[in-house]
């Protein structure tokens, strides 16, 4: 009958048509492929000749070989050929940087390399968000539990608040760890040491969660370490804001720039942020001296021997260490800066 | 000279190949994103004629129009059509399942979804290669706790070591849980439930570290929770192990079955595993039942009064879910494995 004939018919044009769409969608995967391949070679080529005459121009220049004035004209047009290379579309095909093994571990070996450069600057822009509705819960739950403790708790803060506290300030690090190599892979300039930061950071908020919360007697004496913990987490919430208002403007200036090379971005490192940047890196140190500080003060109560945990010690180790990395590092940003 | 008029050219060349190069990127970009758009398109198109037509065949049986014999083949046809869409390299065209928000929040909005068949299943293999490397670590780390505990601690836990057990699982099962929304992400037909289950285990695992462990008097007493918690882990690896051999056996089989349709391994599921389904089921239902009888224990301890912790109840508490969802779901997949 007429529905059977219709019904068959409607069954092989749906075979067909699935057969078609596989042999499309093959067809295009493996042309992807290839073409993927070969703009891999050229770009792997075009930035090796780039070195090459780097090096070259260098020589010739010592040789006597090459005008410097000319020279610097040459350098400067490979330069922006080079920005042109790994900050256009080629840049895609670049060797994406190495996954190291954090993100192995925690992802196995699945691509987060994202081709198409809208689509990355926009992970970036995800993560600066999520960075910025974290800094205010990273003021207030700390302040809150503090608050909380001389107004309600008598001087001594019970253990299930300050370790759920706890517990979010781990998985948030993680995350934040996660979505910075995540960021690296996807052709961020992030020195190795922010990362390294959260490392320390997510430790830290390990060993803080296996601390004994000491209750009466004596609580606000033994409570000490919890207490310098909290204000070190609200002064790392101040830092992230700063921090966050400065890059975002950043970001924008250079998604601004569209297409721009980054380049330009760099020669416009200050536009917009002039202001923000003599505000923030004095901020940076004083936060920084104060994290070193609170380490010390951490160290101080084991010695004197109010508290004797192994945590507090490792505690105030890490801080002192964190301190002395962000210094560092800060500082290396600055020179790297003003030598531009 | 000729030493300038050489590197003039070599950057003239530089700068031309590396337009030439981001041009061609940027073309090849643009036209895969058309490309893609469309396949996506008949591949939703097709998938949707597929659901309408087998309701139509469906209803036309229903009403008589149709033999329910020549309906049985048609369906079948169709249902090799629809494996060869879901299963097939158009696959990796059809909308991804949504990401959920785990994998948001630690990962932001990167694309986790692999296009090739061949990449999805190495990470399929990776995972497995993963489970069954920690599978082993299960079952060594809690063993040693217990081991040194009777040989060595006089029947008393030191902290240290248990809370770094407890920290290594937490990773483990945060890891677990990526790698799985990864995997579903990719396609896996992973019932939602085992991710809630590494959810509530990853929430365990992060209470226990804030167990206190009791020291000298009474701690063996005080103590049962946490060796109880330890039984339960050693269990968890003989799970994983014997899940492990089992399903490595039956990816292989679908690798080895290469471009062949899922449905041809579904209808042989029980190729090179059927000795293991009959050894597995009883000893996943023995071992479900062991984590509800320790869920009970713990919650008897604390009722008891010997420990009185909340971790104690929650943790008990827990086991307890765990333990039915596991056998619920264990139940559901044998009878959707039955009726195939
Ligand atoms: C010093 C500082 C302001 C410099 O920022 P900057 O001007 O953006 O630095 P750079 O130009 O070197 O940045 C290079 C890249 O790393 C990123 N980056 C720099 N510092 C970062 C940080 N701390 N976390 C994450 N990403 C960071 C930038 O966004 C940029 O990314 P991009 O290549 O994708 O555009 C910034 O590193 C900072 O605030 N660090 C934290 C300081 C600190 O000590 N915090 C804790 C207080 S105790
Ligand atoms: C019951 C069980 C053996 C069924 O396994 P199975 O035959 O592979 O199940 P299915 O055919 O429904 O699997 C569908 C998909 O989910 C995956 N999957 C099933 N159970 C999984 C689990 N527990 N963890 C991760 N992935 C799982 C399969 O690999 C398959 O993936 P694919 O679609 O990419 O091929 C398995 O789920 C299991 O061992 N679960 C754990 C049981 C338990 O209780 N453990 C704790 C002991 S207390």
């Amino acid at each position: 009958n007429s529905s059977e004939r219709n019904a068959a018919e409607e069954v092989c044009r749906i075979v067909e048509q699935s057969k078609e769409l596989q042999e499309s969608a093959a067809t295009l995967i493996s042309r992807n492929s290839q073409e993927e391949a070969s703009l891999r070679q050229r770009a792997l080529a075009l930035d090796s000749s780039i070195k090459r005459l780097h090096s070259y121009i260098a020589s010739s220049v010592k040789k006597g070989n090459l005008d410097p004035k000319d020279a610097e004209k040459l350098v400067e047009e490979l330069t922006r050929a080079s920005y042109t290379l790994s900050e256009g579309d080629a840049a895609a095909f670049l060797p994406s940087k190495s996954y190291g093994r954090f993100l192995k571990m925690f992802l196995g070996p699945i691509n987060v390399h994202a081709t198409r450069k809208d689509v990355q600057l926009k992970v970036k822009e995800e993560y600066n968000n999520f960075r910025d509705r974290t800094a205010y819960l990273f003021l207030f739950f700390p302040s809150l539990l503090l608050l909380l403790r001389s107004w309600v708790w008598n001087g001594c803060f019970p253990a299930l608040p300050v370790q759920m506290y706890q517990a979010w300030l781990l998985f948030l690090y993680t995350g934040l760890a996660l979505r910075e190599n995540i960021l690296r892979v996807n052709g961020s300039d992030i020195r190795p040491w922010w990362i390294y930061h959260h490392y320390c950071a997510m430790l830290m908020a390990l060993i803080s969660l296996t601390w004994e919360i000491e209750r009466q007697p004596d609580c606000s004496q033994k409570q000490k370490g919890i207490q310098l913990f909290l204000k070190w987490a609200i002064m790392q919430g101040v830092a992230m804001l700063l921090q966050n208002r400065y890059q975002r403007q950043r970001l924008y200036t250079r998604i601004a720039l569209g297409k721009a090379r980054r380049m330009d971005v760099v020669w416009g490192e200050t536009a917009g942020v002039e202001g923000q940047i003599w505000l923030l890196y004095p901020i940076l140190f004083v936060l920084q001296a104060f994290e070193a500080y609170v380490g010390l003060l951490l160290l101080k109560t084991a010695v004197v021997g109010v508290v004797s945990e192994w945590q507090v010690v490792t505690c105030g180790v890490l801080l002192i260490i964190m301190a002395v990395g962000n210094f560092t590092n800060t500082v290396k940003t600055l020179v790297s800066k003003s030598r531009v």
